[in-house]
């Protein structure tokens, strides 16, 4: 079995109370959704929480030892509210400890900007003992990845750099393949054909997707697997359905 | 203690594969936060599953334990990767059946459209036994409540008039209100007095929200509790410890 053919899986934590309050949308789920696909990650899960010690230490326990991967957003900067390097020390049993060569050299950023390097800016050189820093081009504070949890910003300029600097370290999966066929057919009529598909083709995930419209006279199949010979010939059995059904394909892609 | 006393809690769950995959960004998490905060309900919890029946399960009950109100979006419409309904009544050990009236409601929508009222599209009347039908303005198809358990479309606009229909059947938390400060004064100089005052009022919430730019020389900080008086003395206070740090006062509100 070659490293491509693993399933590599996946979760996120999106902690921050501003997400649960309502003061700002999350732009950050999807570029990780999407990010981990191209490499072959399922997410398997996505988690939105408050900045709470507890619950920050009891889900990335249970994440981590689920998935291969943990990523975090949010929570380290050098506010008050800002926990998350604390948490997650506590939640690996390590003491948090200023990382030597990431505090020297925010010490000398903030120096050479005439920036005060206050404990409070200083505490963003707190990981847990034995994380390593990840180092990124969008800003010269780093995450850090403690075993498989990736710490990443919550601004999603900064979060966004981050995770592509992780993205190379990642073991990658079998690559992720999708067909989709769009079609004028009502997902009410489709639904029978779709379900004897979905179980002659076990292995791979059909999904229908109507737009808003009453009635989904607008649909796209979407299938996905890791065999594009497979995806082919199941696009083209939609295709098929959908001539029975005297719809029409608008779209292949 | 009047009901307005009591703190409400809420989680949502969004089942869908095309959330994980990337397929689609998630559209519905923001307008649940806000519809919440508006009547009072504090969401303690969001999690991104996909149409998996263990999962959906497990999280439900997880949730449904701990929460006041559990809010589901989608996977109710008429095709095989639909098991919503499904899955809620194993969650709660029930049958599911076909809701009489929803399934008369249904048959006459379909016949009167001129459309094939099919097991497929049937299944859309589906719930599980002693659920109520959640109806609503934006289609024929109702959601529903089992216990606790709003059952909601994914759709986004049909997600949007389901929430609505359902806001006036909560029972109302006391309201949360929130001011912001926004300030030219990076987080790093303010962290220490943000911190202190966060020690002097426990029982409010303050967050400090950068811009995204370098040194975040753009702050929001939000205070958010129950008590408009102490929100306002500590606003005071923000702006008083921003004015002691030479910094000016962008917005307040």
């Amino acid at each position: 079995m070659t490293e491509e053919n693993v399933k590599v899986t996946a979760a996120a934590v999106l902690i921050g109370n501003e997400l649960l309050s309502g003061r700002i949308a999350d732009e950050n789920m999807h570029y990780i959704a999407n990010s981990l696909v191209e490499v072959g990650i399922t997410l398997t899960e996505v988690r939105v929480i408050p900045d709470d010690c507890d619950a920050i230490i009891t889900t990335v326990n249970e994440l981590r030892a689920r998935c291969d991967y943990v990523f975090t957003t949010g929570g380290i900067g050098p506010t008050h509210d800002d926990i998350t390097a604390k948490c997650i020390a506590k939640a690996f049993a390590k003491p948090l400890i200023e990382h030597p060569e990431v505090g020297k050299s925010l010490r000398a950023f903030f120096e050479s900007k005439g920036v005060d390097a206050n404990p409070e800016r200083m505490r963003m050189a707190n990981m847990p003992e034995s994380a390593e820093p990840l180092r990124h081009e969008g800003s010269p504070v780093p995450g850090f990845v403690m075993e498989n949890v990736y710490v990443l910003a919550g601004v999603p300029r900064i979060m966004r750099s981050m995770l592509d600097a992780a993205i190379p370290l990642l073991h990658k999966g079998m690559p992720t393949l999708s067909v989709s066929v769009r079609c004028d057919v009502q997902e009410g009529t489709l639904a029978k054909g779709l379900a004897m598909l979905q179980s002659e083709h076990p292995d791979v995930d059909i999904g229908s997707y109507p737009l808003s419209r009453e009635f989904n006279f607008n649909v796209t199949l979407v299938v996905r697997g890791t065999d594009e010979k497979e995806l082919s010939v199941i696009a083209d059995k939609i295709e098929k359905l959908i001539g029975e059904l005297h719809g029409t394909v608008i779209l292949r892609e």
